[in-house]
């Protein structure tokens, strides 16, 4: 149980946090920070905190616990307003996408009290944001990956882990480079992907008819090049060396597709597309079509 | 009203053209060819075809139209066979995915009879093949292209439009080589990203890893990473030339993204990813999103 938790950012991840947590009945009293008034009000008015404050000052004030849910570009901004009033006893965690960066900030800026930083990344969302956006089964069966550095105290993250559990979360914890590598892997460089392809072909001069004929495939492919674009911004920028260095990973392989095309080896072609398909369907585990047109 | 159609693959495509025709009451009599002797069986039992033909010669005699329905790497060879069984009044189509490829053959095999081939593309499919997956329906409201050449007779194509949109699918007409352009931007392209990227995370020892806490983005990019790997090897080996040209503009691109990041240039990136969020979101009809959850 949880006595105060103060939110920095009270969106679809704080919000729906903090929702689910009341929803379970394991926390008191939530205070919600936002830099926007009007937000702020929403959120209580929503129900979604029970104090709106006025300043990160006063949202830390007597916190027990401490989530920071601002995009990636506002947390080292963040980490620094809050660092001289953080006292011994508050355990601080935050939400962000890609975990070197914040992980860096926090050594950075939070001194001692880097032992109570516990790096997290809820691995859920919808296309929406905002608090009007947030709902208390957001997290039910999500992961959510934690990832303590060297110094983080053991007690915290058991504490930030039985506070995602109680949401209905499955927590697991791995180091810090693990993780961007991971979500480098299955989500910024399928990201990246997407919206170059229709990033490329928005600058061709045919593109609505181009479009026109395009078939199911392309629209999942392409459905995440639909996503925010500060965030994934921030993402990538955040991300850079794990993006990196799977980007030349990727390039080399599409270079070799490139070259099994010029020279007609469709052995080369039909090995990869045969061992992608097997990853995809017994690996993978994937959810009912239900819509069988391609 | 077609009196005899022949259907050389009797699969999805081609089955599912004869249940259409047959159900708007626009065939008189269908026969098909099959190479193994079961799927000729089956079809018959499914009322697809009416008659079974052993060879392709006996599948074309006294048709009007004969449909090609055989995979990429099959069409040359069973042009060959046809070609000296045509008569003056056949007019033949074809479903092949790509077009330039098919439409030589067609020009360096049928000699005179050139003038009455008109190649083809239905844009439809579903994940399942062979004549069981056959539904009259397929074609309803997807789109078919015909890409007639230069030689083409015009009333062999107007004969074919009427075919396709009896079948309730909506006929466009374009070059070959802008038919390969638009599928290898829109189709060839994303299936190859996405193979590719799947691909090499099937290298990956700890690929059941790494596929765990991959999100909805990734299930959505990754799904065409599922299909038939002969007919992706096919369709790139047919269509090398358009999509060597695509790939080589979208990897230029993707090592300009890599820059950016490494220079940590966000402007280029926010530049690209809301051209690429705004065409998909404002040029391409989406369908309403049935789950919310990324």
């Amino acid at each position: 149980m949880i006595n105060r938790l103060a939110i920095i950012g009270i969106g679809l991840i704080g919000g729906s946090l903090s929702l689910a947590l009341k929803q379970a009945g394991q926390v008191k009293h939530v205070v919600g920070y936002a830099r926007n008034e009007a937000t702020r009000e929403r959120a209580l008015s929503l129900g979604i905190i029970d104090t709106a404050a006025a300043s990160i000052e006063a949202a830390v004030a007597e916190a027990d616990v401490i989530l920071l849910a601002v995009p990636m570009g506002a947390m080292a901004s963040v980490l620094a307003e809050m660092a001289p009033h953080l006292t011994d006893n508050m355990i601080i965690t935050d939400a962000g996408s890609t975990k070197a960066g914040v992980a860096k900030a926090a050594s950075d800026i939070l001194g001692n009290s880097i032992s109570q930083f516990v790096p997290g990344h809820p691995i859920a969302g919808t296309e929406k944001s905002g608090p009007s956006a947030a709902f208390a089964t957001l997290y039910q069966d999500h992961k959510v990956i934690l990832t303590p550095m060297k110094q983080t105290n053991v007690s915290a993250v058991e504490t930030i882990k039985t506070m995602w559990q109680q949401t209905g979360a499955e927590v697991s914890e791995m180091t810090v480079e693990h993780h961007d590598l991971i979500l480098a892997a299955t989500s910024h460089i399928p990201h990246l992907l997407s919206f170059n392809l229709v990033g490329l072909l928005a600058q061709n001069e045919d593109v609505d008819e181009v479009l026109r004929y395009a078939a199911g495939g392309f629209r999942d492919f392409s459905r995440i090049a639909s996503s925010n674009p500060v965030m994934w911004r921030d993402i990538c920028l955040s991300n850079h060396d794990a993006i990196l260095t799977l980007l030349q990973q990727y390039q080399q392989q599409l270079t070799e597709i490139g070259q099994a095309i010029q020279e007609q080896d469709g052995d080369y072609l039909m090995t990869l597309f045969q061992s992608a398909k097997t990853a995809r369907d017994t690996r993978f585990e994937i959810p009912k079509v239900t819509n069988g047109k391609k």
